[in-house]
């Protein structure tokens, strides 16, 4: 059964170690020496320290604590702190789960906790204040070490190394015991993230042999209806096991009742069990856990984990985990300074989380009509944060992962086919919709690919599948914006987010319908394209929301997040949301200088603090002037000066942004990166161009802050960046060739990209 | 989607009215014709009314109230007399689900109630006393009709004929509205049988169009952890629809809170829902319904309902259920007078009710380790009752069904080998072990058709499979047997029945080893088989319970049931429970002719009427003397005079408790017909032969109640009883012959009845 130990090999240790000097510090640093996944991990970045390969299904990392949610009008506000289970600034560890979500404002996951203790057994996780009354542990950030695919601390109060790596589907733990004697393993299965009293639906073990057990946890949360089954394998025999049931209420025992089911009872059900396997460790001892996940069912979880892992030892998962990781990071080879290339490559680490495969090795995997379902001629993927990640994120994927994209794509389409209101994605995640924010973006992200031709399946059909989409009248307002143009904001809040980004969803369709000729489409959504026109307030110079009757509303302050018709973001920021009609939206603000100062002073003026305390998912830090780069529906704005005579001023804010916003340490993120949507904004910016309007093949030019960028395309061919007299203060673009041709264009073409060539801006000091 | 109207034919009708006058009186009464499914629906019986196949899945019938099963330390008695959900004596019937037990002493099932309504929507079923406050409805037993696979009810309050037919695994309603107007049918998720606040572990539904609905109900009840997946089909367009939810305590509704769920809303997740659907129906228009259930998914449900039932409307699939009952009826054909006739055909209806198909048309079902199997070479059956069965109903399969009994022991193997426990089931249903009762009764089951060479499979991992099972230390007692040849009572309950039962299933595993050739395993078990000496106590000649220090329990009463160390049984009926080796008993017992006292004396020594009340699952009827027909630990009893000089008494006994035990009306069983064995006591009885001993090959001769009867055997031959001198009063056996030939012997072989042939009784009114 333990098949870790005989094809341990010293020969990866010596080919990895050798770039390496004595003092552990590299020599020759790759893309993968320059990622710091602790980057984002303090206060707002959401992002998760612990070990993953490149879109894997499995996040294995540490939980500094979670805070439960509390439920019937309670609601603990800290809870939001823990998205994905750590805080930098936390001084104990509860364990280690294996489903964590990068960069969220909302959260869920954090199945399956495990946790290594010496000494008498304790079943509950103690407090951060008192962590000996617990089983959680002290830690120092001395110890901690977090590398693409790999984790390491010392638990300090039980002597214990601990390190992580994983494969796609399959988390795999190390724990090194340092004192011998009686140890334990404690699998939590009430543990949680964003947990409540009654979020474990369900959860049901079975001890298979002396080294196996699988089962499965069922919950309702973000996901309402979420089933994930587990396989767990342990590297020595289990010596003795148990399980403790902490149900409020009894569970019907029914005649199971004649049994001790607390010791070595091999099969566990109910709501809230904690279940401990004992091992006799010598001292220093490691102790290696393979545990694998699947939607399918406990037998999918098994056949992962011999598809994966079982035949592999902790160190060889590990160096797997480092190629997959050498292979992804290599599809981008930036140039920079130091701190740069630590901030670029962590946000290609950081676009490359998002979304997860969802689905078996076999292909198969759970579906939103709970049906078991199996992908064919595609991966299947989830957790899609659309209303953040159809901005940059998707777009980035067309450029460095667009087979990839092509896969997310035939996942919403399969989305779609299984969903009972007939929609394609809004926020979904493991075969749920959650319904978090607005729009219907997926119609976003299809168009971009089947405008730049990265869409390979039945775009007719896919084409549909927006259409339908964006005419479900039960969806969030949806059904007013057909009937009248706007959303009343009496009848549904944040109407004017709501209207802003339906029309522009709606010119997604209306290309695409051209694009494919399908103009019965194209005719019906051409009337809803400009329907942001009617929330547009001549008088006061901003989008505004109107009333039922038509009227706007009165009361409204445009530097107001809250109450006043949008979402993550107030009336300055949301006002600028028109990317498919930019000339439109400089019309309704008066024209192009007006439209310039508008933008100087969203820039300029301070928000003032009263406001701040409003504004969500941010630090401080994360608002220059009143935009709000923290929260996504500026991410467009600062090129917006491209359409204006100051094309300088794009070029100047986003480098002033990308200084402010993206530092190199655990507080470097000063809003959550949003499943990788914070980051693909860096990318592309960082590489000078930026999709101001996904849906059209073009890129506004910014100004590069890499010294050189270069992109391996699927194509074979390579797209490069090249920059002239860079530096800190040099961001003004004097001068741009495209394959050695001046380019005068404030954009770049997608077709340009995918025929590979060299585009070299010019740097300046002077505007 | 409506296909159920265009094959309506007329032809059916035409060939099956031809044997009925006009009086509706039939005149070639058909075993069909005989059967009555309301015997055994008043009082103790347990059985249900409506709808099914053999062994079908899917037993769509009325539950007249279920009387919620509280715990946390209450326990609702009432709710014991809905074990099958209905009570003939009561007035309303709250709907009709599609699961239920036949003849049960405890209690799960009752999934997805039904029930059609006119007027303003109700919700809540209402009570028996006030059904005008809720959806259930008075009905009268003058509008009521039950036949095999169909069942017929006016339901008053609405105005509604109700109609019940059933494939394998679909349940097809018609529901004819008597007036016309806006009608409802509710879907009742949170109804169940042994129902309680908690049981109701999650519930989900989809609407997948205007005629379609499916979704599953997973519970915490008998079995641990159950799910079950439907499809649910209208033959008209649901007008509209909406749900109520029931939850105490809201369940987290994350981003789902920003819809209107109520109505027309078509996914709904949650504890306890009712959902309604609309239709305008016309004057005396019928609404047809198919439920179709699977264990495995809702595509799984969906496809069994186009496997079975989707091309055909309610009187083409009652057609077809007709036609499998009297294809299974036709097996065995009796004469003898007229309620004979009624009763021997109801308890074969009876008989062929249980274990029931547990797999998709595809062969597919969910096992105990929560993973979807594939029954290859075999059909896969659930609800093992086996405490029950084994003693006549699987003997009763190997003689008139040995390709089911095959399957149904192939089943258990894979229950065997999805067990955490690696135990053979115990008392199973729906992938689930409930561990009720006692014993490890799979194994006479498996040794009975292993020794009458019925078993198809592979005899010697089944022998495996019960030797494992046999030496489960963790099992009930088990361990203490093992290491000490008896069960401390002081340690584990019902020690005595224990060990008596324990003792004979090593004897089953002796014998199947034995004829295997496996004598490590015979001689591990020839230790066991004797156990049953060590509890015997001659001092008080009653089998007695011992403490852990050996000496025998002080208070001893062996006419009471209750804490004795037996269970369903007093030391009287229970000391008999040696049927491997009738001969040690009358040693122990003090010789024969103490053996024959002992037997008179339990037949004639009235049971003092306190003691009834302790006596479990039967009514007062079910008692003679002391002897309790109405359990099953003295099934064997009434011939154990075959081993006395007085063989007659057998057949006087048996006489007696047929004609005192089993009635022609709805309370014409005296206590729980548990799956089928209490029919099939009968059924062998009246026949003229019994198998006192599973696992042997004999059946002890009683005195036939039949004038005749020949079994229709799956090797094409015939055996038959024929019974000369027939009448009430002549009860004894003067002379039998066998093929012509005189035989002498008091039992018959099974090789006989396997060759075929005519058994000839010649009866007698003298002793």
């Amino acid at each position: 059964m333990n098949k870790y130990g005989h094809m341990r090999t010293i020969f990866f240790c010596l080919i990895f170690c050798i770039s390496y000097n004595s003092n552990g510090q590299t020599i020759n640093k790759t893309a993968y020496d320059y990622v710091n996944p602790l980057i984002g991990t303090q206060r707002m970045g959401h992002v998760f320290p612990g070990a993953t390969v490149p879109f894997g299904m499995v996040q294995l990392s540490p939980d500094t604590d979670t805070l439960q949610y509390e439920v019937d009008g309670k609601y603990n506000k800290d809870v939001y702190k823990y998205c994905a289970g750590y805080q930098y600034e936390d001084k104990t560890i509860v364990g280690f789960s294996h489903t964590h979500f990068s960069g969220t404002g909302h959260s869920d996951l954090g199945d399956f906790l495990i946790m290594p203790t010496q000494g008498p057994i304790q079943l509950n996780p103690g407090t951060a204040q008192n962590p000996e009354n617990g089983y959680r542990s002290k830690f120092s950030h001395a110890t901690e070490k977090a590398t693409p695919g790999y984790y390491k601390v010392d638990l300090e109060d039980h002597n214990i190394t601990a390190e992580m790596t994983a494969s796609a589907r399959v988390g795999v733990h190390k724990y090194t015991f340092h004192e011998a004697g009686p140890s334990h393993i404690i699998l939590d299965l009430m543990h949680g993230i964003y947990n409540y009293e009654d979020k474990n639906v369900w959860t049901f073990v079975q001890v298979k042999d002396e080294y196996t057990v699988t089962g499965y946890r069922q919950t309702n949360g973000w996901a309402r209806n979420r089933v994930v089954y587990f396989a767990l394998r342990f590297s020595k025999p289990i010596s003795n096991y148990g399980c403790a049931k902490y149900d409020k209420k009894e569970v019907y025992r029914g005649f199971w009742g004649k049994f001790d089911q607390k010791t070595n009872f091999p099969e566990q059900a109910g709501k809230q069990l904690r279940m401990y396997f004992d091992f006799n460790m010598a001292q220093d001892e490691a102790l290696e856990i393979q545990m694998a996940l699947s939607s399918v069912s406990p037998a999918g979880a098994l056949a992962n984990l011999g598809a994966e892992t079982s035949s592999k030892n902790f160190d060889q998962v590990k160096a797997d985990a480092k190629k997959l990781w050498d292979s992804e990071l290599a599809k981008v080879t930036m140039k920079g300074a130091e701190d740069d290339m630590v901030n670029f490559y962590t946000a290609l680490y950081h676009a490359l989380l998002t979304p997860i495969i969802y689905q078996d090795a076999d292909g198969k995997y759970k579906g939103l009509d709970q049906n078991i379902h199996e992908a064919k001629g595609f991966k299947n993927y989830t957790i899609f944060s659309l209303w953040d990640t159809y901005r940059a994120l998707h777009p980035l994927f067309n450029v460095i992962q667009p087979k990839r994209n092509n896969d997310m794509i035939q996942s919403m389409m399969a989305h779609y086919k299984q969903s009972a209101m007939h929609m394609l994605p809004v926020w979904s995640h493991y075969a749920n919709e959650n319904w978090c924010m607005i729009g219907y973006h997926s119609v976003s992200v299809i168009a971009d690919a089947i405008m730049k031709d990265v869409f390979a399946g039945d775009a007719n059909a896919a084409l549909e599948a927006c259409a339908t989409t964006a005419r479900n009248r039960k969806f969030d307002g949806l059904g007013y914006y057909m009937d009248l143009g706007y959303i009343p904001e009496d009848k549904s809040g944040s109407s004017v987010s709501k209207v802003l980004e339906f029309a522009y969803d709606d010119w997604c369709i209306h290309e695409m319908a051209k694009k494919l000729g399908r103009y019965d489409i194209m005719k019906e959504f051409s009337a809803r394209i400009n329907n942001f026109k009617n929330v547009f307030d001549p008088a006061v110079g901003f989008m505004r929301p109107k009333l039922a009757d038509g009227s706007f509303k009165k009361e409204f302050d445009p530097l107001d997040t809250h109450g006043q018709g949008f979402i993550e973001g107030n009336a300055w920021n949301y006002s600028l949301y028109v990317p498919q009609d930019v000339p439109a939206l400089i019309t309704l603000l008066g024209g192009k200088a007006k439209f310039e100062k508008y933008l100087d002073d969203l820039f300029n003026n301070e928000l003032p603090d009263k406001y701040f305390a409003q504004t969500e998912d941010i630090t401080r830090d994360g608002i220059i002037g009143n935009y709000v780069h923290g929260n996504e529906p500026s991410h467009h704005v600062a090129y917006l000066y491209n359409w204006t005579d100051s094309p300088w001023k794009t070029q100047e804010k986003v480098r002033m942004i990308i200084k402010n916003q993206y530092k190199n340490g655990p507080d470097g993120l000063s809003g959550n990166d949003d499943c990788g949507q914070m980051s693909a904004w860096y990318l592309f910016t960082a590489m000078g161009f930026y999709p101001v309007c996904p849906g059209s093949d073009q890129y506004q030019l910014g100004s590069p802050l890499v010294e050189s960028a270069s992109i391996q395309l699927e194509n074979g061919k390579t797209f490069s960046i090249k920059v002239k007299n860079q530096g800190p203060k040099n961001v003004y673009v004097k001068s741009i060739t495209w394959m050695g041709y001046p380019w005068k264009e404030k954009y770049i073409n997608h077709s340009m990209i995918q025929q590979g060539g060299e585009l070299v801006f010019e740097m300046s000091a002077k505007k």
